[in-house]
């Protein structure tokens, strides 16, 4: 597939036979593609990417033909993550392996710790900072070789990232943005303004950095595909750009994030400073209770809140929520303290644990 | 207890001796108290008020030295709502009674039928514009006399409002708000400099209308305190007010609310309008996923949110604090409607239910 821009034609070939498509307007939307693991054996049956629903009925299918009593997935971002729970729900014997040497490595030490006791709790195997490679049969099932100890498994799940597929623009002559991801103003045009991109293969602009980035979740792809259906005759929405925040379940633990981390702000130039409390996520005596523990990051000087996170085994995957608007709003701490959330003794302490992460964050300010 | 502002002294009597304290600073923190039901017999035994911690303690005595199959509740507010889960829990027989001819009557039509229906489905018994006239003894129980049928129970429980303990401001010429709650500013000084105010007999402002309004619930009662400390010496904490947030829980529904409902944004004056969106709490085929309904309300031409309801059986409590925070920045529908809010499978579909409000409620506005 191949894109004319001067002569506004789209050329291809399909069944062995060249096609060509006029167009007026185009839209590019050819998302993202996963990461291939680079070693050798990873073609192996058995060895299976995690990314599209494709893959998923794969994985599935082989489930069904093969006896799987023990996996190994490679990946500990949030679907390596979340597979973690499917295949525990099966009662496999789950493996995790991360060339990273932390979980989470985003999130304050508190946080990493709980998403690590749960794993370790339900008898995950979690092996950080692990060098795969390669590959190989090994009797019925497969050995994966690493730096150190081999890890032999009957599956392995693939989950290593992302990438944009954006070669078609890029051999185009648009303008690349992060990632090799498609640039995109905030009406979604490209540097071509008759050629839009949407979806995973498009960067957005942050709104705390003001910056280009290429974080690849559901809502803004679905967000900016309706943004270029409204904007196809002329510029009618305006996406003011995403905040990077997204949840994820690893088995009962809620982990939660929106905006910068103190590492992400001071890399974007901010003088930044975080406050982390632990709280609880309901009323004192109430049945039910559990720890919660929130993460507030704000500018020093302004004061401006510049992201947070919050990890617990309820109620950390919708309060993300409150946090993400205030970055839209650019609130400040002070502001966002004085917010009036609600309060059930089901549902929180009277001071959310929100706000008792802002008062703490105060006091740092 | 009486106040002398001129003297700057409280006068009163405990134990038979009459007292006197001189203050330079002065903090009235009575609270709010219960509104006694107004016919013969509510003093009988077995009928008991629901205010504070005491009444908790005389209910479970009652109920451990009483066989109690049959309970009625006078009053539906959260209160009422509230104690109807623990006494079904208890299973105990729950009647329901409110003069009001709606529950939750500030909510639309359809979440007030899912709050009715998760009674109804439990087997609670609901009696809607139910006038009660008298409380008799019968038999061993009670007889409750309304205007239509009477109702024969073992136990009634009163929680039909509360009233701020505002007399000795009152006595004492201090400028009262709404309800006869004491006036005080946004750093709880009362129209006395030297005397503050705070907790469920003080007013505050609404964030929305700029008003006084008399909303006593915990958050704010215990924000104006710990204001009050900081205020004593020199005024150093400024509350911009409430939003009136408040959550409840109605067995497995939970019932929450922000702002103004469309009805008390037309009584404040806005050209108001409002949607109400049926969505569902996680995404589509993922297990446990169940109807969520939310409102949104905004004014007309400005498109500045007024309020926001939702109700459902997971994540409505969490998600309304999303909403309260986006009324506290003054955001408009478009600007909420822009929200980067995080996405997971178990936790809502792709669009968030308050976006896919939000998105409705602008193609009104």
């Amino acid at each position: 597939l191949e894109i004319n821009r001067g002569k506004k034609k789209v050329i291809g070939a399909a069944d062995g036979k060249e096609f060509q498509v006029d167009y007026d307007k185009l839209l590019i939307a050819t998302g993202a593609g996963p990461t291939p693991l680079p070693v050798p054996g990873a073609d192996l049956p058995g060895v299976l990417m995690l990314k599209n629903l494709e893959d998923g009925r794969r994985i599935k299918s082989y489930l069904n033909q093969n006896p799987v009593k023990r996996a190994l997935i490679i990946g500990a971002g949030y679907i390596g993550l979340e597979m973690t729970e499917a295949l525990h729900e099966l009662e496999i014997q789950v493996r995790l392996a991360d060339v990273a040497e932390d979980l989470v490595p985003w999130a304050p030490p508190e946080m990493r710790a709980i998403v690590q006791e749960e794993l370790k709790s339900k008898g995950v195997e979690i092996r950080t900072g692990c060098e795969i490679t390669e590959i190989q049969r090994s009797g019925g099932g497969l050995r994966v070789v690493t730096k150190k100890d081999p890890i032999d498994v009957d599956l392995v799940l693939v989950g290593i990232g992302v990438k944009p597929n954006s070669e078609i623009a890029g051999a185009a002559g648009l303008e690349l943005g992060p990632r090799n991801s498609i640039a995109v103003d905030k009406t979604l045009h490209t540097s071509d303004p008759d050629i839009f991109s949407a979806g995973d293969c498009a960067d957005a602009f942050h709104i705390i950095t003001g910056r280009r980035v290429w974080i690849p979740l559901a809502l803004r792809a679905n967000r900016a595909g309706w943004a270029v259906a409204d904007n196809l005759k002329e510029d009618k929405v305006f996406l003011p750009g995403v905040a990077g925040s997204s949840v994820f379940r690893v088995l009962d633990v809620e982990v939660a994030r929106t905006g910068l981390s103190p590492r992400e702000a001071a890399e974007a130039g901010f003088d930044a400073v975080d406050a982390v409390i632990k709280s609880r996520s309901r009323a004192h005596g109430h049945p039910g209770n559990t720890d919660i523990h929130v993460q507030l990051v704000a500018e020093i000087g302004s004061g401006r809140l510049l992201g947070g996170a919050i990890v617990g085994k309820e109620g950390a995957a919708h309060r993300i929520d409150a946090i993400a608007v205030a970055l839209m709003a650019k609130m400040t701490a002070s502001d966002f303290f004085q917010c009036d959330m609600a309060y059930a003794p089901p549902f929180s302490p009277v001071w959310d644990p929100m706000l008792t992460a802002a008062n703490q964050l105060l006091k740092k300010l």
